[in-house]
């Protein structure tokens, strides 16, 4: 079940993070490395933000303190994950192309003085980014320090969408490539809508601010031009290193954390998968975000091992109140993503920053040095990744996928919906928490691929459906599978456009019902769901008008417009089971909901004591059972095997310290 | 006391909307008149949106398909209120004229893809616009369909206000012709005030972004520009109609969800007056709204029939949460639209569209088709309506007026006002209420026209008072009158300067008060003011000093800023009566002040049940009593007559069941 | 201790305010000195907004008005001080010199209509501001009724910073003069951070909008930039006047209201400062804030009595909410500016502006004209200032200093801090309240001036601390001074870098204590502190784990991520203590530590009643004592003396009336 190592020249799994010595005079790079063995780093990301350093000016390079700064790290035994640096292009590139500065929809050019790519249609960046690439893989593809190679950094992050004249023209051509004439056009985006019919590919724009919201079909498609835009600057770069080198390519995602770009899409086109991951401070449960992040980076990759590429040793410095890691928080959030697939586990960044918009950003070695409690925690992580060898490769199963279509996030974030109480996110997270909470492992999943090894198939969020993957759902509960689909579903096709036979129709067949019309609520009213015609749901926010074609109304509005309709369906189709919930249900509504769920798709949650989060990897040889307790009082968990962490034996049953961790290679069952 | 016809090929109430078959394809078309018969529709407007599919490229018409169209419908019996499409340029327009664009006052240039007009000051605009209109009524001007001329699409929405150099120009050129010489401006705006003196006309712009807050007169005036660049858009298009065309010509409005233009100039321009009107979904009691848009509608056109160019069947789509109607609503909102004087009642569309920013619009055949609740709501109105041709031309009367003065509400919505708590939208609807609650039908007036007629005027937020019009409202009140006045109104003039001996200082007669000083609260303060002596009345938001000068105090604050002082003051002048409200009385409070209003006016208030809307629309032959139940409980009224949409005779009383409506040609009373 | 006097031709107390009787006909000006007689007016402020009136077009000159103004007021022996216009720019300046605009961050070009100056950095304009001071400078010099200069009008307001060409061109050369090389900039802005290292002069710019958030310290540097700008405008237009006149030159500052300009800078350029101070409405204790306003206007000052050149005698216009002043409030006011130095008190604005953006702010003579409350109070307040002459140049001494650094509010201002709940503004108050609370008179002072003569020094906020500074505050704790850091202090450098070890450290051996890390707390989390093993205080937002460095922890943590670490400490150093104080305190539970602080410090508070405020200034003769009574109810405190207001003999207690004033000449006490 493993798969070929992609970086041979490192044991187990990698540690570290990101390493910045640009920014410390050389006698801090004796003690870095001196440290870096004390803390058991096998693995650092250079040469990031190293643009202007590298490339002094237009194709004048200065590789010396690189060549010395990769010599000194290979004499150390540290790995290097080599970065390109063209997410930071230097003062100089913008000073010589202002033109290839991003322009907001308003308008605004953005200058230089932060961080932020240039315009990714901007051909002056795309080949200074293909000659640095190029300049430092001709020079290091043969370094015996550089086990892999990043990519940019963060791609569509801090912005995204560039509403330059180059960026305007680029879609322009995009658009001729995907409609061929402007009648495909003119159809695709309902221009017959508000008068705003092309006869001239010339007159086609960016969704630039206009009088009122524009066309929700083009800014849909500039959103996926965009991606498309940014991919394409990681293709080039990636060609330009492998002409010179070898090793696995990659560039850091921020799933769940970054809407810009398609994670699916740009998967597919990276050797290995690698996420950047930041708690949200101000959520009490930031472990189950975290979850979310981790289960995506996996299932965008397929299921293989993935690279946990940033995330934090405590607080970060950018949102409203940064709080720090509680001691453990550390080990438990990196354990997490251990569990969940990640084969390395670096953070940002090695050594805090004095200076900059990230100085206040936690790091490995702290602005108070190795006396803190940060970087005990830092060495006792190194140390106890590397009694976790036999885990790398090992891989995590599910029987349950929850949909997760960017498309369809983009299409539902437009303007003008039915409520601004509906919200993708909350709907995702809604789903999850509760999926987490029963202990079941669930793998993200595109509503076209491939569904038939899912027991259950959860749809939170799925506003846009093509008809093709509404049929590909339709055959996934024919075929005798469970699927669940949230309200506000199933309401527009890859146009944007609602489907004839109106909203849900394209999975009638399955779910047996379609909506007639939505009923969103005023702002703060809520409203109770009689359930199997005795006990009482709350719910808030939103009702639908359901038409039953087939499928029982196991609920019913009690109270709000909708009352006495359906509200929670449930249909038999084929050999499996559709079921549609058309309102916003509070969490304890949702566990009874979902229990009977469980049941048609014969699922058994898990019986973990509260908080305490288990999550099996499957190796060749045996499974590790990685087990974090996030509350403070010691829970318990069935296991036989051996706890790698202490090399103890565990006979039938673990005990897990409060705050604590365990990784059990589990005795094979018979 | 009813009209000339305005169309006499239609029978009766006119039925139906907005028609966009260009969306559709044209086997759709032929479902659509069938079904337009079946629910009764009489009239539809056509070509709002169609200026790209009409005039493919400047000059260049196409015809064929609009020839088919009205032909279908004419064959069909359904009438066209024909569009000009000026509302939305084509994509062709604005890339030959990049200039015709509209700026915003922080100079951001709004480009094409949404709906919107072109520089209301544009010489290419104004030109193309006259154009097309030219070009339809050439062609349709004798087409037996065309019983109506549409122009345009809500002036001034969804942007109104331009400050590109076309209409800073143009402004320049107003000011001259308003002011003659720079020491008329400069006087008028008071430029001795922060060093603003112009010494050349050429140096007058528009109130653009600037450091500050600009030049209060000056945005006064540029409001002013606005609402008569736009009317004269208007006007080029009505005139160039005319040429070809005999029918009525319109535009619709928005009364009171748009404050762009001034609906009482405009009035004067049309032909006959067309409102559209959205009920705010925020609020539970949006048939208020409602009543006061339908009641402006009538009163701008001088109580003649008026049509309901647009509302909506269920849910619009650009709030924040677009609550749908419940069943029986739509009807509701139609006859009290047509209780107050509408003689037409048309919808926001026919077919819902599929694609672009309204697709969550509702219409008369919405997503789900004629199947659904909507449309079957849509064929019972239509029924109904046909019951009742023979209130068509009759009128409605009032005893109050209610006054409602745009240039005095552009005043007041200007920067840096005592308090952010005072509105003068707020002021409306509290005073209204009351008398809508009170079951006192009114009109609105301007405070300078003829006043004689009613027995009461109410002046909710009269902020700017001219000395004519002050001189104007004492008049009214010495010959016998009752004025009611609230705070923050006679506070400036039409420079927004405040008048010689201060605020309130031009009603001094007439209110027997002046106000020496405003008392605005801190957030969320409430206080009480004594009644007569007794009662204590709530209120909040605001206190002023008021200086008694004859005026009895009749109720006294008790406490906060102004404690002691006169709070309401009654003023006996000539035959008549001035009341002054210097406060913010919350509901219960006003009921009990207008109580004693009323009896000064020798107002009786109707006895109606709570939420039982009745008015009276007076016909040469019958009066008609048309009555709209808003709660589930049925409710009674003294009647006398037949109801028409039953046809069943009614003895004293009729009880309209709970979300029902009722018309009852009333029996002629001795 | 009394200072030379700047204006020998006003026997005592100044009173008056701005005059601008070019908004008004001649006729009007008779009344205007008339009144000013009455109201015991010595000084008034002209032609700060007139530029356009006397200089009329480029180089054209129009004295007559002026010439005719001064000599009235001379003849009414009124005193003048004088203004140059140059806040305000005339039309025809902005016409020829588009360029001389200011731009925003954002990009947009603010334009002419309201006030604000042109480009702080505009050859032209600095060329015009030459020009008319000279020519005032030049014909007034030696005018009789001029005793004071009055350069521009509240600098750095409404707009600071500068984006335009200008501003970009001069900020490139202010680095170049302050860091000489592009390598002492490149390290001083951490340029390796984030790729943006320079390598040519010409590619530095302003901290415009980009795609992130910007380098801190280049908006460290462009903030002081802005300062410096505005002062040379400042200076040039000084030295011009010298050239020609010989009366002290102001400029009036906006204390703890505006914070672009750093008033201890500015307050080396002017003879004499002045200062203009409104109440925030809002506040309901706004006499707090009006306190600090007039400390820091002495302080700045060095302890020299100063001008109050603006204040309002009721409500202002450009808060949300403009609450009027109560009856005695301007007295109460304006008493306390003496009492805490100011020698003159003026108002915006004489005579209330018909017409503009401030309409509705109060002045001496209201919109309600003489018969009003306001005016009577004016008059009263003319009288009372009347018996005062001999408190004129008298001094406040403190023993306490609170620092107040506008450079470390600028850097801790900026973008991407740990928690947004950590504001300066809020510890200046929190501190200062206490302080006033307890009655203890107050200065504020840099942290690197000498601080030898305070008892206590009380650093609230400084967030930006130098090395030489902290050296200072250190050496005064080892010469016996008590200081009392709060938390988020000493974080960093002068170019928002962290000092190496880390937070806190520079103070380390003042304090006893280092920071490792900061423990910001959700949203409205609260906490208890353990003080001195017993009592619990309580807390919020903020918690620190605070290294123990020889302190000892008098207050520990007992919730929250620091339970169980030190919260508050004590340490004693040298011959003095340093308190640190690493969470944000309630009231009482500061009242509870500063009583601690004040017996380490040698301090014994007042022990007025409630809201009894009494300052007392030192003259030469004899000492004054103020007293202001913000409560309805009568407060006594101990005085023996003459009250001056009434003449009548203080022996031992004198009992203020509820809302009165009191100013008592002292008996030398033996």
């Amino acid at each position: 079940m493993t798969s070929p190592d992609p970086w041979p020249e490192i044991r187990g799994i990698a540690y570290g993070g990101d390493y910045t010595p640009e920014q410390w005079p050389k006698e801090v790079w004796r003690e870095d490395v001196a440290l870096m063995r004390e803390a058991g780093v096998n693995l650092v990301s250079v040469g990031i933000f190293a643009w202007a350093l590298i490339e002094t000016s237009e194709g004048v390079f200065d590789f010396a303190w690189l060549d010395e700064l990769l010599d000194l790290l290979h004499e150390n035994g540290i790995s290097v994950d080599l970065g390109t640096p063209t997410a930071s292009p230097p003062a100089w590139f913008f000073a010589q192309h202002p033109d290839a500065r991003v322009v907001t929809r308003d308008g605004v050019t953005l200058g230089f003085g932060a961080r932020g790519m240039a315009s990714h249609s901007s051909p002056a960046y795309r080949a200074a980014a293909v000659r640095i690439a190029s300049a430092l893989a001709e020079r290091y593809g043969d370094h015996p320090a550089v086990v892999l190679w990043h990519v940019h950094n963060e791609y569509g992050v801090p912005v995204g969408e560039d509403y330059s004249e180059q960026s305007v023209r680029a879609f322009r051509g995009w658009l001729q490539d995907r409609y061929s004439t402007l009648d495909g056009l003119n159809a695709a985006w309902g221009t017959a809508f508000w008068g705003q019919h092309y006869g001239d590919w010339d007159h086609v724009g960016a969704p630039a601010a206009a009088p009122s919201v524009v066309n929700p079909a083009q800014r849909l498609d500039f959103a996926r031009f965009t991606d498309h835009q940014l991919r394409q600057c990681f293709i080039a770069e990636r060609d330009a290193i492998r002409v010179h080198a070898s090793q696995p390519i990659t560039t850091n995602f921020m799933a769940n954390q970054s809407w810009t770009t398609d994670m699916w899409a740009w998967a597919r086109e990276v050797d290995i998968v690698s996420d950047d991951h930041y708690l949200v401070a101000a959520d009490p449960e930031g472990e189950i975000g975290l979850a979310i992040a981790a289960d995506l980076s996996r299932s965008v990759g397929g299921g293989k091992p993935w690279i946990l590429m940033e995330h934090s040793t405590s607080a970060v410095n950018w949102q409203p109140r940064n709080v720090a890691k509680r001691p453990g928080e550390l080990a438990r959030n990196s354990l997490t993503h251990l569990a969940r697939g990640a084969d390395a586990i670096l953070f940002f960044q090695w050594r805090a920053s004095r200076s900059g918009a990230e100085k206040f950003h936690s790091a490995m070695i702290p602005h108070a040095g190795t006396t803190s409690r940060v970087w005990r925690e830092v060495v006792e992580l190194g140390d106890a990744l590397g009694r976790l060898d036999e885990v790398r490769g090992s891989r995590v199963a599910a029987d349950v996928a929850v949909l997760w279509d960017f498309e369809s996030f983009w299409a539902q974030d437009l303007e003008w919906r039915p409520s601004v109480d509906v919200s993708h996110a909350e709907r995702i997270r809604s789903f999850y928490e509760r999926l987490w909470r029963d202990g079941i492992t669930v793998d993200f999943a595109l509503p076209g691929q491939d569904l038939s090894g899912y027991k259950l198939v959860v749809a939170p969020a799925q506003y846009l459906l093509s008809a093709a993957d509404a049929a590909n759902l339709t055959r996934y509960v024919a075929s005798g599978g469970t699927l669940v689909v949230s309200f506000f579903s199933a309401v527009v096709d890859e146009n944007d456009a609602v489907p004839p036979g109106g909203f849900v129709a394209p999975l009638r067949e399955a779910l047996g019902v379609v909506v007639e019309e939505f009923l969103p609520l005023r702002e703060g009213a809520r409203h109770a769901v009689q359930w199997r015609g005795a006990a009482s749901l709350l719910a808030d926010a939103w009702q639908e008008d359901v038409v039953l074609e087939g499928a029982e109304a196991v609920g019913t509005y009690l109270d709000g417009p909708g009352a006495g309709g359906a509200a929670i369906t449930r249909h038999p189709h084929g050999a499996g089971v559709g079921w549609y919930l058309s309102t916003r249900l509070d969490a304890a509504a949702l566990r009874t909901v979902m229990s009977e769920v469980y049941a048609d798709a014969g699922i058994v949650p898990a019986a973990h004591p509260e908080g305490l989060e288990v999550v099996v990897r499957r190796g060749d040889g045996a499974d590790f059972a990685v087990a974090i307790n996030h509350r403070d009082e010691p829970a318990a968990f069935a296991a036989t095997g051996v706890e790698l962490l202490t090399g103890s034996a565990v006979d039938g049953t673990l005990t897990v310290p409060g705050g604590g961790v365990a990784v059990v290679r589990l005795e094979p069952t018979s």
